[in-house]
């Protein structure tokens, strides 16, 4: 409780905005810890505000007395009465669509209160660590339940429906994205849409996939074969590439160390093996309640990574039209070093 | 094919800008017919250019070719190239975000297209109308395998899980939002969060679901008894009083009526039966891409409904910790009358 008020006002003070509005979603249940699909969040020097319709009211009442957020029944007229009178509102730039920004615009001076969010959003609280660790755990499991389904014949759409289905039933309230699926050398398409190829011997399986546990997300990737039938020489021995890659990176990566050294240990290893030019994307995103989050892990990120972080570590290899190989744990930095959130299912190739 | 250029030119006309330029995952599907998750839709009098980064390239050539759509390689700097000039350039503005509108506002007059986005975007052309009427076919068959699988003792999350395997299973992509799924007295919450509440014999249940074919939503809930414990007397009732209200819409809701009298044919009806203050949202919401668009049927709505409209038809009473019942269809409009996507899930009251 007391973490959560402080969390606000830290988010208030460093915004520089004499009062905080907020219309988007995961951003309010960031701030309120509550879930809804609509309301506003008002944050000033008299604390947080959840403005909550009667679809909400009731519920956002008994759960957030005692916590720091003071819910109010009301709309958007009410959510307009708290912000009244103020002279700077912070918004989240990035959030707030222009129509909003427009009207705003005509009564207040805006500030962009997206730095000090999301300053706030990248040091994860133990409890938030817990439910992703869940959203992993959950993904792990799932996965394990799907490889003894797997079945010649199968199409992606199926198999990715059943991996849904078992993070679904294991407790996740959905998807932390669209599953990728992908079957053969549709793995070389990096965001491939899954679909209605159908799995045959030898096949390597491409999937990328994760789920919600609490409004937080997971983000794995495996890549296995399903039965080896002997065509697959270059394919190893890139897959022990990129799984080194990836390897290196929880080994070598510490607290201090920039995004872009980050995404270099993974790079520089790939470019050691003439493997780089295939490694099409970054190397990692922050995770969090949206599954694109801060730090990043890439080329160009400079901030410095930090105990309290949560990221992916994705090294990858696509040679167009012939094989896709991408393996991904969801990590976070404790104690200076990186540790991954996945230790259930294994890594080194698997062939069914 | 003529029908998209057709489209298009529209849209750029209706716009009134030089240019229009789109980074918005939905409009850029909608504009192009290609599914992706990046990229830019540039839309001017020489046409529509979909630029693409190498992990979508290759793909929407193959798919775009002899289209009304031009595929160019590259990301924002060949987007940028492509309005450089341009002096009034039209962006959606309730899906651009403040900084991308503060940024492109340095060098441009900027003017809303959305209106003329929406405008076409009520209108479903026979493939659309045919993808909602797959989605809604998947959406029912789902419910009807879901049905012999209930069991005492389930939550609403694995009841809400196994539908949506159901939908995967049948070719869905996904779920259109997150699946309701509430026993017993929780419908009366009609945003409820799906949870860990157990089935009972002689619990009502509420389930509104929905899922995506070809990125294009179905809506649909039933409300049932799990069994009858002779202690539903009132239920059942108000329940025939919310059916008849459902009914009465597609029977008397015709093209030039008004959303807020298509909201008013079931509102009045509840009145007569002393219910409407229990009716806490509206009757219904557009569907398509997105699971909420145009047209509105609200006692605000004061757009006319016409034929190729899709809409929701969901009247609810909603007695907080007694009862809840909604009963909801997606609809559409042809001939001037209003029909119904659903026909395989029974509206009388289910008693399982």
């Amino acid at each position: 409780m007391v973490m959560l008020a402080e969390k606000l006002r830290k988010i208030y003070e460093n915004s520089g905005a004499d009062a905080l509005y907020i219309e988007c979603d995961f951003l309010r249940r960031y701030l309120t810890d509550f879930y809804s699909t609509d309301g506003y969040v008002v944050l000033d020097d008299t604390g947080c505000k959840f403005v909550a319709d009667p679809r909400y009211f009731e519920a956002a009442e008994k759960r957030l007395k005692g916590t720091a957020v003071e819910v109010v029944a009301g709309a958007y007229p009410q959510a307009m009465e708290l912000i009244a009178g103020k002279k700077t509102l912070g918004i989240p730039f990035p959030f707030t669509d222009a129509a909003s920004y427009e009207r705003l615009k005509k009564s207040f001076t805006l500030t962009d209160c997206m730095p000090a969010l999301k300053e706030a959003m990248l040091y994860k609280s133990e409890e938030e660590l817990g439910r992703i660790q869940r959203a992993c755990d959950i993904a792990e499991e799932a996965f394990l339940d799907l490889l003894p389904a797997l079945k010649e014949g199968m199409t992606e759409s199926d198999a990715a429906a059943l991996l849904e289905y078992n993070m679904r039933k294991r407790g996740a309230s959905g998807t932390s994205f669209e599953t990728i699926c992908a079957f053969g050398a549709h793995g070389s398409v990096p965001h491939y849409e899954t679909g209605n190829a159908k799995l045959r011997f030898g096949d390597p399986v491409l999937i990328d996939f994760g789920c919600k546990v609490d409004g937080y997300c997971s983000d794995i990737t495996r890549t296995f074969l399903f039965g080896d039938d002997n065509s697959h020489g270059d394919f190893k021995n890139i897959y022990n590439v990129v799984l080194e890659a990836h390897r290196l990176v929880k080994e070598k990566l510490v607290a201090g160390m920039t995004g872009k050294e980050g995404d270099a240990i993974a790079r520089d290893h790939l470019k050691e093996h003439g493997l780089d030019k295939y490694f099409t994307h970054s190397l990692g995103h922050g995770i969090g309640l949206q599954i694109h989050e801060y730090p990043l892990l890439s080329p160009r990120a400079e901030q410095k990574l930090d105990d309290g972080m949560v990221f992916s570590d994705e090294p990858g290899v696509y040679i167009a039209g012939v094989l896709g190989i991408r393996i991904e744990d969801s990590m976070y930095m404790k104690n200076g070093k990186t540790h991954s959130f996945m230790s259930k299912t294994q890594k080194n190739l698997l062939v069914l």
